[in-house]
């Protein structure tokens, strides 16, 4: 058994390879701010914290309610408490540490940075970009199996909740149906707030689910995802209650399948992502539709809903074995209604392998 | 019936108050990048977006995903669509506009700023601080109305909750049935990831629903919050399971109590802020456990579930009529557990009206 304040395999290579950047960014330390970051590297879960990481030393900037916390979560991170305020604890710790260069991650509120500013006298600060982000992006094998299990929650969920669909129900209850049944099939809740949206309010990209009631012979778009050990999952489907869908969207159904599986298809490493929105996008471009369809084609998932690699036409992004994207190709008509299709796909080292398993 | 495109009274009076503000902090227009604020400001529900506010106009820059829904909720703004990235759009949008002094709220990314800045030319950017958080402090009478229902609405959830309560279930399975109930209830969802934290657990502050199964004899706290139409309550009680209170958690309850019955008698117009968490925190240090309550006693409530004023030993706020605070103090014994009791209190003209009326 490793002695209890060993630091972890998962985050002694993590933080190796972010030590590896922070030279090249100009930085002696690093202030995490970001709270997925921070788990990312240490396995705490932290709110109004900063996590400094020098080239020998990871410290938890934090205050007394995650104290006992810390300890459990990182009890191989020095710690340190503050009851001043945050900017003020920087600089005392970057005093500590003997820096001169901070590097700050790109997440820092101007406002914070503002004040920091003011505090910093000889202390050089950088804004950096990307440093937590670039590891982030391939998955390994332990991140992965969370994913899955994340899509499996989701699409259990969304199954038992589907049975409980009939005409008359508000958005707001099957939304309260399904974030139950993500939690009860082993969630810690939902990835974002689910959209559950009926008939024409399907054609807003971003609806919420509210009190309007569900119609039989309508559209009802779900989207939604769960969270499981911090990784989200992210799934689209859209179900018909009853009766026959509307002309208008029985025609768009088949057209953004078929683009879905042309972006999925063209999932591998290598591939631009671009590339991969253009093939989906030119289905629908070309069934003329184009300006219906006014979002990028998906975007990477993990500790955070979105991040990245971005699929969109101006995207300069490049597939790697191990990122995970969704593939959710859409088309909008206001006021009738709107049709997305929404899957996870991980990059494998030679081609594609779709995570979620829902039946289109 | 007033045009659909005129401006509804509260927004206008909210801009007007807010553009008496951006004069005097050196700027010409204010980019509000904070999503709560845009929502105070126009009534629409956005991401990825920024609403420029100039002495004459209101501008949503927004992207595609969101058209419909400002022509829904702002048909009032005016919008600009953006499908370049948000500093372009930023710099783009300010040329139109002919203004050469920026103001940022203190909620952008440095990241953004960062690129910003880089492409800024002669235009000045401003850091600012507050403007819209100094507005959305004091809350009118509709707001007290929809934070009274969002209190409403979690206490009903947390009575329907606990009645489900037994040994054996796991605090998870108890989290997903507060949700559940406020949901059913009428809230759009949480405030916040519920606490739900059993036996030991309890001492952690800031704990998340878990595996953990309760135990007969053992405290089970919940810090939960429904929110409505935007706006957050916060609430947390502590409940025993089936049989007595373990003696240490049975001693510090009443001190709790007491402490916080003596902050809320603490409470009204022009009462300094530390003192009310003064009045509270007597009694714990009295009773000998000072070292144990290491956090604040309370915050303002509203659209976010955390904004000013800070209730806490060092907070230079001072109330004010409108204002609604929590209060909650709270004793923790490593390994023992946790008390902690909190209510959302308004501030009247002359004293102040707990809003929430769970039995303690």
């Amino acid at each position: 058994m490793p002695a209890p304040n060993r630091i972890p395999a998962t985050y002694a290579a993590r933080l190796r390879s972010l030590r590896r950047r922070l030279d090249a960014a100009g930085a002696d330390v690093l202030l995490v701010t970001y709270a997925p970051d921070q788990f990312y590297l240490t396995g705490a879960v932290l709110e109004d914290s900063v996590v400094l990481v020098t080239s020998r030393k990871v410290i938890v900037l934090t205050d007394s309610r995650f104290d006992e916390q810390v300890a459990l979560q990182a009890p191989w991170a020095d710690k340190a408490l503050r009851d001043d305020s945050l900017p003020d604890a920087i600089i005392r710790t970057a005093a500590d540490l003997r820096v001169r260069r901070i590097g700050l991650d790109e997440y820092m509120l101007v406002g914070q940075y503002d004040l920091l500013k003011a505090k910093a006298g000889k202390l050089r600060l950088k804004i950096t970009r990307g440093l937590v982000a670039s590891l982030r992006v391939a998955k390994n094998d332990a991140e992965v199996a969370t994913i899955v299990k994340a899509i499996r929650v989701a699409e259990q969920a969304y199954l038992a909740t589907a049975k409980t669909v009939k005409p008359g129900l508000r958005e707001q209850e099957v939304a309260a149906e399904l974030e139950y049944q993500m939690r009860l099939a082993g969630a810690s809740g939902s990835a974002f707030e689910p959209i559950v949206a009926t008939a024409a309010r399907s054609s807003l990209p971003h609806a919420r689910a509210g009190e309007t009631r569900i119609r039989a012979g309508q559209p009802l778009l779900f989207d939604w995802g769960a969270r499981v050990d911090g990784y989200c999952s992210d799934l689209t489907r859209v179900l018909t209650v009853g009766a026959k869908l509307p002309p208008k969207i029985a025609q768009i159904y088949p057209i953004v399948l078929e683009a879905q599986l042309a972006g999925i298809a063209a999932i591998r490493p290598g591939a631009k992502c671009r590339d991969v929105d253009g093939a989906a996008r030119k289905i629908i471009t070309d069934a003329g539709f184009g300006p219906q369809f006014g979002h990028g084609l998906g975007h990477g998932i993990g500790l955070d809903v979105h991040e990245r690699p971005r699929l969109g036409a101006k995207s300069g992004d490049v597939l790697k074995p191990g990122m995970i994207v969704t593939v959710e190709p859409g088309i909008y008509l206001p006021g009738v209604g709107g049709v997305r299709i929404e899957d996870d796909v991980l990059v494998t080292k030679t081609s594609h392998r779709v995570l979620s398993r829902l039946p289109k």
